[in-house]
């Protein structure tokens, strides 16, 4: 590939977090650029937003079809369009590129349900496009090295796995002092699914589970709880999980634990060794035995595995974060991008960034959530 | 009183961990000595460990019962025993003393199961022995200092707590390869009653929980599990909690979650504020807030309330420990002790010790454990 | 502005860290373009590199004069120009594109000397350009938000001051297992100056105590030393520091010290509370207070001051870090060239990046950290 | 020993802290009993302090030196006095007990200076009497851990020694809003020494260093500060220090470092590895490679040293403190106490306790501090 790659945008216009995270993370690394954008459903206000990019106002469209099938039909059309859309359009924005011929990338949860899940995975294998689901905290370079070590069976067999997401930017709606922290949007179960906190953030949980063990969830006792009166989505969940193996855990998420900002962690107990990895430190990966000192893995070290070095911008201690988390995750993703452009196929053992199939997983989990919690915590299959 | 109280001792004899500490713990603070006991039910060998300590041979019993009797007649007779017995024998012990009139300080568990408990809760009643249970974590001046900002409103109103007990030096014997680290003993429900690790940990973890909030326990959801093969007792267990107030939460306890020490936490989460705090960092309790910086209350300082004070020794930044939360239990046991021997009223509020009521939800508590965790995990009430 | 700034390079192709890490702080907000570069002083590097960089080829000079006349002469020409060199060329190029017109962002030290230093400051004065440095710590919010609490008074009187920059990462060659991970030239005063550790990380932790407490040196007593056989500058050095205003305190750096990576931190001592601030965790201030709990500020919260909030990206506990706080120093000298460009006035209070000025109080503290320790680390006056 | 060590003390009545800190030492592990005082010059205090002990009437003394002659000439009189009084009368105490054939436990500082202390030394040689030193710190297990790997060349060649003790209590007195936490006699240098802050914490950085890594300082520059208006004696001083072997490094003492509570730490630098110490932390011990991980030994594991782990009471993660320490210093001089009553010899390798010696190593780097400091930190030899 001898040019940046062209990306679109829908959703993420002014004063949209997650858009912008999305465009710091594309353009970090001086290989991809923003090039077209129907960043809102109001075409003014798209307008404005592709002004503020410095973008050609000819390709800044006011709605996604329109610039789907405008984008498609240029020579110089984008490589693939970043989804940032509230849940319930990620189905029908996504189904609309991929038909265009166009390579996804989109913001999680994948879906409203899992049937929605379902159909874009086979939509996927059948264009053959390539869909990437920013699952970001996967992108992490010690969250890559606890997966080797994983791989590599340096932990010995897994016994037990504890993965939590505790938030509490929502508390103050729990006395009605706070100002609505959660968007109303992810109350709304027409918008946001059938859970809120699950949906939102235990996924999340779930996810780097699955990623860095390679476990599956085969059932679940869930109590889901909305501490917020009048809301009908749960903003609290926790989980007793049986994994495949035998493995034994939990994982909870949460928006009211008061003065936890964004702390996801998980623990991972083999009979060898276990690992401990918190996202608001992650540089380091903390490294248990029964009979040896504490080792603390630090990022940017020779002594780390292949993918945590690959992932890496900085030399150690020149501290990497969230954004550079997230534009591995783009990375890996334009790297198959360019590959399908340029006709090069895939590594052996495939890329390394979240897939549809992670999507339907999650989506599968949902909804166990919420089943289980309906039938007073009772054990629930994934329908996987 | 113008002298030390006289203590004696069941079990606890060379090698025993547990008595030694309860020793340390007594003679601490120079108001207590040790001068009776019977180390062993081997006679000999109760005869070496009263020569370690230095003991009049007279006062060195071959069994409880003779000691009860022999004690009871004497003018100087020991002023309460303490009983580091296993668990089968917690009953008979501190039965025999409590009716020869003798007070006790009982390591925990209380008793090998709930109706055992029952019944040495009425006979303290009857007797009106002072009877301290040596859940020793309460014993920390920051567990005092938290129940205290619990108490005082500080957290506004509690909405979750989860609080973990994770160890890791059984997972040895999980692959065969360790040495039995668990005691025989504690894998057998005769002698170490319906269950190992929740009995033994598990019920730190709830009692700390209780302390802290003032919170019962309503009903559980429990998942035990034996990782070790050919165990019939957990070695690890996760629990869905709903407490009273309709607060909810997570009480786990493991011994094969490698690479922990002595790992009980508790997090416990208000509208208002949330607090966490560490045993393995005892001196430091953190408490967080939506809108302002995180505080870190560290002991020894004259910001804390009077009992986290009174309950500390050195200054600030002069590290206590775990003998010193240990030598907290049996100061204020001792003060009952001594005031029910000076004919002084127990002070407005009580004494600040675990007593037989802890114990027997304590018992409860393992009981519906184990009982929810036979039924898949059930909701399971506690029969208190 | 409504166009992306342009870019120019000179120094940093392929491989050299420090030229990616400009890159990346440039692009990460999708306002500023490379466009043009003299990467390497071989034509042929050169152009590979401005290959890499999907540049036109027009634009990728085999020397920087050529680029800086060529650049100029340009209706669209560079708005500026990134200088990445090694030390002893940044005078000469500076001073190249400051004639030409050009405003400068230099990599630190300023010069190789602290004559050269006062002509380049002369020189920005004489023509105007924008000049900035990139002491790229004082981008971190959190050492704004240090900053603003001295500023505001929260820290009352400063009495006392400790810096630190510990590296080990050339230890492997004090006895001469290492491969030689200093570069060569960093050991050569002609090509690095008098000061090896100390120009390179010294004047970092220097910079940082100016940047947060405003105070100056007055003078200091320094000890460097060579622990690497052969070397002829240092590769350790400790300076007591006698601070304007009656301040005490110590500044070190280090090369030789074992494990540490990045652990540049600062403690500044007030008689009304301390503040604490590590690089390695630079999401978090600590401020500690003689009767009061430890307080913890994080990043991402509403209750800091503005200059920590406006330079920060994502919300709380999505973790900043190296390049994050580096692109802050971008994005302000950039505010600063666009509003040249636009005549917009400087803002009340001026900018927010590191001047000429601090490169040439940077330039006197490495010269008086070389005289002191070449007289016995006797006390030594800056010579500002 | 088929008994307890008998023990007196002098100094230490109600309330004064230190006292208490020896007799908890002292007591915690069952082998030591307080039997005689002389509390106080006033005889009264001393004997209301007696009565707080339990202690027999006719052993609470008025004055020293009648408790010197009166327990030295009965049959079952102290086997070694602990002094605990003002740093100018312990020379005095120490001379006569030990003139009287008893054993010495003395707190630090040695005497109020060089020449006191060598005179002591004198004393202790001619006598043969057992002498040890309260520098407590080095009790701790994984001081001694730090002191093993250093002597086993785990560190290599040590490069650098940085060693800190900033406390911050008496910042208050600085603007005079304090109420003088400083104790007054600790002001006055006929009570106190020639130094304050270098004498009362500054010599336990500096026995620190020489306890691990067995360092002497050959020479030092010092400055040396009174922050606080009106007082003669330094309270905050840093040290510049040149030690043996070409060892370079910093020692540094504070009390107004505001919010600093009892922060002692060590880092010891050295071409294999390097260790981190924290008395705030001191269970325990950071060992750092260049190119592996970082690694954290903690107290109570068996793969600890036989000093580290002889030295424990408790199993890992059941935090051990400063009391512990203090009470292993104890013990270490009361074996050697008890070896010499019961004519043993000294095992190979001698005792490891702080001795005489390294209390006249004090006072010399207190002079040294001291004299360096007046010379406008000029470079000062040790007068050893």
């Amino acid at each position: 590939m001898n040019r940046k790659l062209r990306m679109g945008m829908v959703g993420g216009g002014r004063g949209a977090f997650i858009g912008q995270v999305h465009r710091m993370a594309a353009s970090l690394d001086g290989k991809i650029e923003l090039v077209a954008g129907a960043f809102s459903s109001d075409p003014e206000k798209s307008k404005l937003s592709g002004e503020d990019f410095f973008l050609d106002p000819e390709r800044v469209y006011g709605s996604y079809e329109e610039m789907a099938s405008a984008e498609a039909a240029r020579e110089d059309g984008i490589d693939f369009v970043s989804i940032v859309v509230q849940n319930h359009l990620h189905f029908a924005v996504a189904k609309t590129f991929l038909e265009a011929g166009i390579n996804v990338i989109c913001d999680k949860p994948l879906a409203l349900n899992l049937e929605q899940g379902k159909e874009l995975e086979e939509l996927v294998n059948k264009t053959g496009a390539i869909f990437g689901l920013t699952h970001n905290y996967t992108g992490y370079p010690m969250v890559k090295e606890a997966r080797r070590m994983v791989q590599d069976g340096e932990l010995g067999r897994i016994l037990k796995v504890v993965a939590e997401y505790p938030q509490g930017y929502a508390v103050g709606d729990v006395e009605g002092e706070g100002s609505g922290a959660i968007a109303n949007w992810r109350a709304n179960p027409e918008i946001a699914g059938a859970s809120n906190c699950m949906g939102d953030i235990g996924t999340h949980a779930h996810n780097l589970v699955k990623y860095i063990t390679g476990l599956e969830v085969e059932e679940l006792a869930a109590e889901l709880t909305a501490f917020i009166p009048g809301r009908e989505l749960d903003d609290d969940g926790n989980c007793l999980v049986r994994f495949t193996e035998g493995v034994k855990g939990i994982i909870y998420a949460s928006q009211i634990s008061n003065g936890d900002e964004n702390n996801l962690n998980i623990r991972v107990y083999g009979t060898k060794a276990s690992l401990e990895w918190y996202q608001e430190d992650p540089n380091e990966l903390i490294v248990k035995f029964a009979n040896a000192p504490r080792q603390t893995y630090r990022r940017g070290n020779g002594y780390l595995g292949s993918a945590a070095q690959a992932n890496s911008r900085t030399p150690f201690a020149h501290p990497e974060g969230f954004i550079e988390a997230f534009a591995n995750v783009y990375l890996a993703i334009a790297q198959a991008i360019s590959d399908r452009i340029d006709g090069v196929e895939a590594p052996e053992g495939g890329y390394d960034y979240p897939s549809v199939n992670d999507g339907v997983a999650g989506m599968a989990f949902i909804k166990a959530c919420v089943e289980s919690s309906k039938n007073n915590a009772a054990w629930t299959k994934l329908d996987l």
